[in-house]
């Protein structure tokens, strides 16, 4: 039979376990409620808990690793989270040492769009190639970047930060230091924001679903709104489509990837702000070819996080007893 | 005795050929006008003409490759240079069938901006980093990019295009159909723009240094006029410091290299636009400690291009019979 590794998705509300074989099979996963106040050493039980079950559900395959991907920041080399806000009372501790304690195999620790991203370059959108981008717009804009088959990192082990690319000097103040970063513009607050800008000057549906309360008007509004064809809320959608495009054409003109893949919740709305972003992305297109870019919805959902931790510690453990990321030439 | 390879730099104007050991060493080099106009023929006799020479003058080594770098955009595959305005008459010419027919060894083509990066992360202000970005500034804005001792290339070969990142919504329009670009902002012809744009609210010792003509007025009018403590060509200063910054805020945001190196030669007067740059630049470091990073000047000056063409060639005739660059951990 063959071996197993275990994918560990490490998140402030949930943690998903899964076994994965080394040429890319989920044979089984579960997942369960992290209650993250009750402290890590309830929450490492519980992990420890469900990567028995999950083990034992495939058999008696042997175990190469277990490989974690957690909501960052982190601390890889001493496997530990450094993120006060979704795992509060987890800071200082070392994630990886009860693993590999309990279980005698090697470990390791990514951040969760690095190895979202991972996952979808092994086994989803950004199937065989050499340079795959990454970007999550949800309550932030988060980037990864995965260069032929491994996750590529800043020096001293810092993470990009694609979302905080300065993209208006005019723009809304952002908590990094800049103005009209790209997460400033383009990710789910901002859409609130240029919804209640919308509204204020032009009421519409997007207020009425917000039940008049131009406060309460978020990114869902706008969808909504935009989804039963309301002028200002698609006015506000193309706003979000041009944003999206200015981060990506400076994401493109650094990286020059194959494909973008994108994801979080903001995405899932993509083909509302598809045509605008389409028309200013690729009006730049005399320097690079940006029209042969394949722009690709995540496939994985919420396998990505497993999955794609489970390449990092076949990664880690070796190319010589994994399969690599096939690549197209 | 070591044997050699040989660099060839391979300029609008000039080309620059020198015969350097694996191991670093600039043994000999020379340079001779290429004579654009009088078509590749002559120009590839003169280049033979000239590596014969310097490799005459290196005594019986045996050669083990030639690199070159040139004017870009070029074909790499086919080892052409695509540049009908630097090199008019040279398209569609192979560059290195010649070479590798006459010395009978094997030769790489590349694009100079990569390979002046390269020779910097080998002898030069890169030395021992995993990740250096070079940000060559003159007439436009040009970036590179060596990971581990390798050139970065983007899909399809396509070269990265750092200048072209959007920067201003609101700024001049750029020939890449964007608006508000990197070299549109902080490139040479840009900076001549800020001048003249000062000098008609504001007339001053920059205009004077233009003979009172406002259209004559060019970016080294404001160094000059910058260097005799003038308030407003200052002032032009300070923008070009912020219009730096920005660009780089970006380059960092998704490469987090160890070290920036600087060339070009608007950035030979990179002190003047320092404070301002400093200032905006490492006021970003909440998400990632910029200050960590190091802003160093190219050091290699016109032997850049030769020396890592050299190491070009090192690169990829194989990393068995060369030393790799070393790297700092």
């Amino acid at each position: 039979m063959d071996p197993i590794v275990i994918g560990i998705d490490l998140g402030g509300t949930n943690v998903r376990v899964g076994a994965v074989t080394p040429s890319g099979e989920l044979l089984a996963s579960d997942k369960a409620p992290i209650k993250a106040r009750r402290g890590p050493q309830y929450g490492l039980t519980r992990i420890i808990e469900l990567v028995e079950q999950v083990r034992a559900s495939t058999g008696e395959r042997p175990l190469l690793g277990i490989g974690v991907g957690s909501t960052g920041p982190i601390d890889r080399e001493r496997g530990m989270v450094k993120n006060p806000y979704t795992l509060p009372t987890w800071e200082n501790v070392s994630i990886l040492e009860p693993l590999r304690e309990h279980f005698g195999v090697p470990a390791v620790l990514e951040n969760d769009a690095d190895v979202a991203a991972l996952g979808e370059a092994w086994l989803g959108a950004g199937r065989g190639v050499d340079r795959l981008a990454a970007v999550t717009v949800g309550t932030g804009i988060g980037t990864a970047f995965i260069y032929r088959g491994q996750i590529y990192r800043g020096f001293g082990d810092h993470h990009g930060e694609g979302g905080h690319m300065l993209l208006d000097p005019n723009g809304p103040e952002c908590y990094c230091g800049g103005r009209g970063c790209w997460e400033m513009l383009a990710a789910g607050p901002a859409i609130g924001r240029l919804a209640r800008e919308a509204s204020a000057r032009e009421p519409g549906l997007m207020l009425e679903l917000a039940g008049g309360d131009l406060q309460k008007l978020a990114a869902h509004h706008v969808v909504a709104a935009a989804r039963q064809g309301d002028p200002v809320a698609l006015k506000v959608a193309d706003q979000v489509g041009m944003y999206l495009a200015w981060g990506m054409v400076n994401l493109v003109a650094l990286l020059m990837p194959e494909c973008v893949v994108l994801s979080g919740g903001v995405m899932e709305s993509f083909d509302l702000f598809e045509p605008e972003f389409r028309r200013v992305f690729y009006r730049h297109n005399v320097m690079s070819p940006v029209e042969q870019i394949h722009i690709a919805h995540a496939q994985l959902g919420s396998q990505a996080g497993i999955l794609g931790a489970a390449r990092a510690i076949l990664n880690s453990i070796g190319e010589n007893n994994v399969e690599p990321i096939p690549l197209r030439r």
